[in-house]
């Protein structure tokens, strides 16, 4: 059975900052830019989810992509639409939430809720047009 | 002398909510949905500004594309990005950051700065790649 | 109340032909081409509605979208996606479903179905990257 | 029969310099940037060519999309694509290369190929994804 | 010389089903859904495939890719495009057309169609924006 | 300490021409196409450049974009934009300039300037919507 891997593609809008609070103003402006603004800003992110897995000779699927898309809505997306990353989501509490951070927090919680018959491969978090994070688990 | 369109396109990434100080909570809620979150959510805007106006025999131009670039960022795009739409642009105080309010207010902007030889023809904002807005001054 | 043009983007996928029962095979496959393959092709479409109105001043909408996008689903993408455009959808009985065709049925569903205080502006169909039709009611 | 738009696209890649004989190269520089590199630049333009008319009853088409398709190919693509705009292109002799130009110059060559039963309505030509010109034949 | 990876990117439309004959109607709908459809949709297909091995230092190629394109259209874009994927191609008779299995049988086609140069490295179909699939032949 | 990589994009339009001055024409033409065209062609190319490293704790970055954006600029994007690709960089002087030869160039350009706790991962080089290539240093 050839291994293949299926990547499900969602959307989600949130406001974010990037900020210590155990730094200075000074120092986040220095290290995180304009993304330290207090008063917020936000980004469309594209999250493409890929699981890889041999494919089902009886359906010629390696996941039913809808339970993968549920799965996403469930785990990550419903917590993270139309929400502020930094004050109302539980899983991401304590964590800056850069890119990097909030795609391996999505990991966490992608690789409790797969069905064994698959392995999560892949969480790929685009931020903007330019910039995007891809976390393989390593 | 053909009369051409010239767009020019930019990118903004900022928090907002919509939101009326004076109705109840539920009422915003009813009214404005998820986009009511007090703790704010954001996008990554895109905005496509169109002119209009005669080829310049001399130059092939409509109106040098770096002048129109430099238009927007001093008028609108310095001013809105990783910034929150409610709190911090004095030109949106008192509105409703609506994509249709926010597309109706860079048109002001846009209008008065603009060189005399072109018309302002259209401003095209994207809120989402599903929900998009186009002001033609009308 | 300045007019303001609001878009809404959807997607389907379906099957369809192009192909009258009353030419023979020869002269379908000469006008259609491989359009008229007797067992179907498909495409995904997007599928871009646009309405007009003013903007309410107590909401900054011209139309809510969340309604718009109800609109949309219940007229159009319910009927249409995952369907054969020839064999089941009742409000193209008879009709060739052209790129044209289509969108001007699409018109009519969504003509009749939105609020008064909005017009019907443009329905922008695209059936690939290269080929997509608009129609203005026109 | 109602008014319906259609439009194709189509690609190329081409070589161009702004430029005038006439003017210094200070001047040059002056008025057109790096645009007047002495040693060319280039682009993948996007041509977006929308022709109007009446539906046909017939066969549900304004126009044959592979007629357009091969108009476009043979009034315009096979001239510019992997061309130099400055140099090679007879149509295009003692025009500056403005994106402003070629899409009024692309306007003259198809609305002389079109068949009577259809309008040329628009030339939308995107020369990089910030950076596009229409032109309607005004 | 160094190793590298050259994608090329074609497209095909093409009809479907989700459907196993050995299935009643009942298990068919629950596994699959609405592509079981019996009357068919379809899809815009985006194929990338990638070939991989050392930088040709006469030519600067890994591969020609106007012979990517060739092996491409011959071994799979030909058969695909405008057809039926269950019903008019020999050498997906007797399988589910899921995306996987269609990458899968791609591959096998194309593995066996390029020079010895180069290795087959990468298989991705797109079958809707939001769902792709990526075979590297393991 | 996750291991995550950062992909940052960026865009350059540049002429070049694919061509060996020990061949003649006839050869040039049989193995390049187009593309030995001598008045050059010029494409928008499209850069990804993905680093590669441990999730800094403190900042929740693997690098600073800003950093990495500046070393794409000042590396590679000033010298390549609006430029001729045969004739005026340094850096690429005596190769072919096919997208394979410019990624491997970008590459060995790059892997110098990069801060030691990052590693070099990808330079993905897209020289039009169909054709791409990637090198990862092997």
């Amino acid at each position: 059975m050839p291994l293949v891997q299926v990547t499900r593609r969602a959307h989600f809008c949130a406001a974010h900052r990037l900020h210590r609070d155990d730094w200075s103003e000074e120092r986040n402006r220095a290290v995180f830019g304009d993304c330290s603004n207090p008063n917020w800003h936000g980004h469309n992110y594209t999250l493409d989810v890929t699981v890889e897995g041999p494919v089902d000779p009886e359906t010629g699927f390696v996941m039913d992509l809808k339970a993968l898309k549920r799965a996403m809505a469930e785990q990550v997306v419903d917590d993270l639409d139309h929400c502020n990353l930094n004050l109302e989501v539980s899983w991401l509490e304590g964590i800056i939430p850069s890119t990097e951070n909030v795609a391996v927090a999505i990991w966490e919680r992608l690789a409790a809720a797969l069905p064994d018959a698959v392995r999560l491969a892949r969480v790929h978090l685009r931020e903007t047009p330019n910039n995007s994070v891809v976390y393989t688990g390593g």
